[in-house]
């Protein structure tokens, strides 16, 4: 945490795809936060102190300036779009924004569930999965959707230099943050060509470079 | 299929609970709709023809009137209180917007990625998991996310009628077909009145009633 004290206070964890997400979006639309960091490994977000401001024991938590808090890192997303509307992270036109929001779905809603850690702590407690199990679990889920999404990706005409257009959307960001997970367990992104430009495009910016797991207060 | 033609087509299956999702929406907003089904036990869903409509293999697609789809769940009921805004599934204020977002995606996306078919099977096939153990884990992640429903639900000003005020929501959409699902698989509602009760005020409702899965023509 800086000395400087900020309005808003991101509760997250380094590693956290949808902390990394949310960072990603207070970024890219210019707001100060300060972190607050819990352990996933030790279990802190499972503190009382942490369930007051999540009661699933989830992160992220967006603390807003009035001392209320924001849950879900898609939800905050979409709050902070409302709240603060330039750059957009949606399209203005509905069918587009649909698109938008499909896109982000399939990644938040079909890769990213079944491939956190409490998840993957669930398959060695109840299954005896070892690394390899669980690697492949991953690698599994994440295969199916990518190759989909690829195919959307490179087929459909409104995909620009992001996702969606030529500028950022909420789809990059969970992109973004799935893909930079995957590294972590030896997902070969090779057939997804598109996907991979899109990546490394964002990667370039700055607002998604400070966000990355490794640049925060508590990587190690 | 009626032998009236409607404008939108959803393209589903009885017993997913995107599916049901979606007709509870349509129904909500009073748009007539066909259904063409695809029983997911067969892997319909991931015929060239119906990959044409959803790359990902996965229902729902909504065929709009113009012939495009739409795809993802909670994408097309965003969709949907943006192109046709009575009755509204999400309030104006940005900050209860949050709410109802965050109660949903605490069900779309911490319970239903878990347990829906694909990845039950998925269990059952790397880790011969046979009935009893995919009943646990299907019962393990419900009483978790339902536990942590039931205690915001249960202390939040927030919380009416329905999971948000006296009119229904998004939220509510997502509950109802949660815990419909949970039937199949013996979970104990007991622990939940707060849920519960919402969920029966919900069926009361004749949109919802509707769009159970058991009212559809592919039920059986």
């Amino acid at each position: 945490m800086s000395g400087k004290t900020a309005d808003y206070v991101l509760h997250g964890y380094f590693r956290s795809s949808t902390s990394f997400r949310t960072r990603i979006a207070l970024n890219l639309k210019d707001i100060a936060y300060d972190q607050v960091t819990y352990n996933l490994r030790a279990g802190e977000q499972r503190s009382e102190g942490y369930l007051q401001r999540n009661r699933q024991g989830l992160v992220p938590a967006l603390q807003l300036p009035d001392g209320s808090h924001l849950n879900q890192s898609l939800a905050i997303i979409e709050w902070l779009d409302e709240t603060h509307p330039e750059p957009p992270l949606l399209p203005q036109d509905a069918q587009q924004r649909a698109r938008v929001r499909s896109l982000s779905h399939a990644v938040a809603l079909d890769i990213h569930p079944l491939n956190n850690l409490r998840v993957l702590n669930r398959l060695r407690s109840q299954f005896d999965a070892d690394d390899e199990a669980v690697k492949e679990w991953f690698q599994h889920w994440v295969g199916l959707e990518f190759s989909a999404l690829e195919r959307r990706l490179s087929s459909e005409a409104e995909t620009g230099k992001f996702c969606h257009g030529d500028t950022v959307t909420m789809a990059d960001i969970c992109l973004v943050a799935q893909s930079v997970n995957n590294r972590r367990f030896e997902v070969d992104e090779e057939p997804y060509p598109v996907i991979r430009r899109i990546v490394e495009t964002c990667l370039k910016l700055e607002a998604f470079e400070r966000a990355l797991p490794a640049n925060q207060p508590d990587a190690g």
